[in-house]
């Protein structure tokens, strides 16, 4: 079965969701059974790569909060991370560009490691002192500390239109699926599950969604194929 | 919605069937919004790269067929293929593995090339007098005229591990999905069509896939989210 993880390194509650996800996945039976995929959505799509700012001063640009209102709502997500035995900075953090983050991300799914470098971006994120938008070189080394090549983590960093695609793809497929923000996880594309739930929550989707996987629907098993005993005879 | 063709290169009948299928597709009034993806099926898994031999010895050898059994068995496909306006060698094709190519495939993918490179490969194997088993060098250029980046295919076939586990990753999950013998169709996880069915199966396939495209089921819409518009404020 197949979890798809739509979420955004700059994203708290995706920091939060994935933490309560994966406990529900490590006591989960059929866990060596489960794929999970991360998929890209970037909250601030618009963002130019250079455009970086700290997270307080974008919360009360963008969003119109007062400088107490920003750090109180960053104070409420460090608590919640807290609680899950995330680290979490609450202050001094930096708000920028996920493009290039994401773009890497699919590089190192086709590597075999995507997960690991989503946890160091995150962590990078939102419990490290050095900006994660601090140059191509913080991400180089974040890449390699997840095992991937650092010749071809440039080659990508440096090639803007490199698996840019799958980033659009996802972003595109996030909106077809209803999702309106982040995280938002999807089992079998059957149920969806939005926001940092409970890992009580998570712990009941896998369930039921494990329960009703359905076989493939047949609409006719007629046709000629290849198999190991060679390829059928036409039919005449 | 997606549908996920799996297929080998060294399979007359998905030679075929992709054919039939992509007459189907063009037919099809969402066709746009069909995401098509090749998926891997090697039919001769165990074959080592260097045992290359012609198709009508394999099949004496492997099936125990006679040679005249074996030719008529070409010619039979290669009526098909010309039934479906594909070109088809009868006579001197050679079969191999084709592990490598199923690499090179996932590579394209992620460079938005699969669907070229998968022609070319095709239109090599079954209907070019220059084996598409001869070396490194004629999946090369193959490659970059299907837009890859030679250098890069180099460094592919170079390192036998690349993208080898999605290969394997796609032959379970074929098997997991009860695909005995391909082309095998799946559309959406929800319908199979087994083998080179004709183009109006497909037409029925896509129509009845489509107007039961559900929506995913929802678990709880009550998590907290970060959106366009900021991030929840957590519940207390």
């Amino acid at each position: 079965m197949r979890v798809e993880i739509w979420s955004d390194i700059a994203c708290p509650w995706c920091y939060v969701g994935k933490a309560r996800f994966e406990k529900a996945l490590a006591a989960f039976p059929h866990r060596e059974r489960i794929e999970v995929v991360h998929r890209s959505f970037e909250l601030d799509p618009g963002r130019a790569k250079d455009d970086i700012q700290p997270v307080i001063t974008m919360l009360t640009e963008k969003y119109g909060m007062s400088e107490a209102q920003a750090e109180a709502g960053e104070d409420n997500l460090g608590a919640q991370a807290a609680a899950e035995g995330l680290p979490y900075r609450t202050r001094g953090r930096d708000h920028g560009s996920t493009f290039d983050m994401h773009r890497l991300l699919h590089h190192a799914r086709e590597q075999g490691r995507q997960v690991e470098l989503l946890d160091l971006l995150y962590k990078a994120n939102f419990a490290e002192e050095r900006s994660v938008y601090d140059d191509d070189e913080r991400l180089v080394a974040l890449a390699t500390a997840a095992g991937l090549d650092a010749d071809a983590v440039r080659q990508v960093l440096a090639d803007p239109e490199a698996y840019a695609d799958e980033v659009r793809a996802d972003e595109r497929e996030a909106a077809q699926l209803g999702a309106t923000g982040v995280p938002f996880f999807v089992l079998d594309r059957t149920y969806g599950v939005s926001g940092a739930q409970p890992a009580e929550v998570f712990t009941q989707a896998l369930t039921q969604a494990w329960g009703e996987r359905a076989p493939l629907k047949s609409i006719d098993d007629g046709g000629e194929v290849c198999g190991p005993d060679g390829c059928a005879v036409p039919r005449q």
